[in-house]
């Protein structure tokens, strides 16, 4: 069986404990550099690799320091803080000397507590219903993904006439793979600009900053297997230069399994 | 004119480039170590002291690895990156030889652009209309700010009763004391823990991570003063010992000045 392409992108090779050296892939490459949930996920992928991670993800944040150019890296993954059920992270990748990524992120042992869910799966058609959006993948790394949207498409008509940010979308790994933490970070980051939605326009902007906190364990995102994930994308305001975007991803039970943020550099 | 007790709270003594002394401050205790916001505030102030700090605060991440015990600590900011108009920050508090708080940040001086804000702000009375809440502050930081509830309040009754997890507040320092970036990173944290308004129950509770998106630059923050703050904060989600915490601060004005994003854990 053929590796999958997402497997492919994420792969690391340890040079020592807590170092891992990578590459970029040309299947997952954006506009300038590779998707950023890809290099995510990579940086993600470091923590559970290392031989002393205890635990599951619970929250990740990277920072996009400069734009990755196509090639080798390396990746290197700390356990700053171990206490008795969470273990905090910092992780940093370097690139011809200089670095394009710094992440913490935070891994927990979860037990078994109350619960509740407060936001609901938005009501949409069935991916088949959906259909396919009817317009090439602008660029490589959407090609990795089957996205069936249900609201607020990339625009087909650049014509300055948006006038909300909110994009709800049907989406899987495409060819679909089992999902997991890594899968799950890089789906966090399928949403396209939100400036783009809202105005219509299609201005230049890049992820600075991304936030995920997963709200499900290993155990229940195996479970989603190969599943749809529902997810929703929304802004809340655009100014000087930066704007927010939050979204949220389902499973197809209605269950939550990740609420994401970003900020976004824009220009004009 | 006597020293504001939150300058007191964030004072840091430079020891080398880079590296300062920061000590808890009683005036600021929570149940455990001091007031979590205070603490993000004292990991931005010693990115906004730096000598070489670019531009303004657009994003920050502090992780909160281990209560603080009360006492000296330790800062320690980096700039990682520096770009032509973007800053990339990495800082760490130390104290008793451990790592207590890591955090990253990102600067970057503001331009003119297009914008837009997507959340309104929430209509609520006057401050003199909502008026004080009528019981003590649990915890001696809670003292140090004027919260008036529109909706949410701390439940004075924990019966089990709650059906969401939303508070709405207006808020400013008390004593009131000009807004900045470090004071406005404190407000973010003002949100007592949502597990306790959804369950009216109150159990163990502490935050792990927190974001904070700036939207506004300084001259608008400068510009709100003394003013007051629309504060509204809300869950996605509770679930095996975690839940996640959304908010934003609005000024009277209605413009958004900052959201921000929280993950909490819990006990039972």
């Amino acid at each position: 069986m053929n590796q999958h392409l997402f497997d492919r992108a994420i792969a690391l090779d340890t040079v020592a404990p807590g170092r891992y050296a990578g590459r970029t892939d040309p299947a997952w490459a954006n506009m300038v550099g590779p998707f950023g949930g890809v290099t995510a996920a990579t940086a993600l992928q470091a923590i559970l690799r290392h031989a002393d991670c205890l635990g599951e993800p619970t929250a990740l944040t990277v920072n996009f320091c400069a734009a990755l150019a196509e090639g080798d890296f390396e990746v290197e993954a700390q356990a700053v803080r171990t206490n008795r059920s969470t273990q905090h992270w910092a992780v940093s990748i370097e690139q011809g000397g200089g670095t394009v990524l710094t992440a913490t992120a935070l891994t927990a042992t979860r037990r078994d507590t109350w619960g509740a869910q407060e936001v609901r799966m938005p009501q949409v058609l069935s991916p088949a219903g959906l259909g396919k959006p009817p317009m090439a993948a602008p660029v490589e790394w959407v090609k990795r993904y089957d996205l069936r949207f249900a609201e607020g498409p990339i625009p087909r008509v650049w014509d300055g006439e948006g006038d909300n940010s909110r994009t709800t979308v049907c989406v899987r790994d495409e060819p679909p793979r089992p999902l997991e933490f890594a899968s799950l970070t890089a789906l966090c980051d399928v949403f396209y600009p939100r400036v783009w939605r809202r105005r219509a326009t299609r201005v230049p902007a890049g992820t600075v900053s991304m936030t995920v906190y997963f709200h499900a364990n290993g155990a229940e995102l195996a479970a989603v297997g190969e599943g749809w994930l529902i997810g929703q994308a929304e802004a809340s305001g655009f100014r000087n230069g930066f704007f927010d975007q939050r979204a949220q991803l389902w499973a197809q039970s209605g269950a939550l399994l990740a609420t994401t943020h970003q900020l976004v550099y824009y220009k004009e």
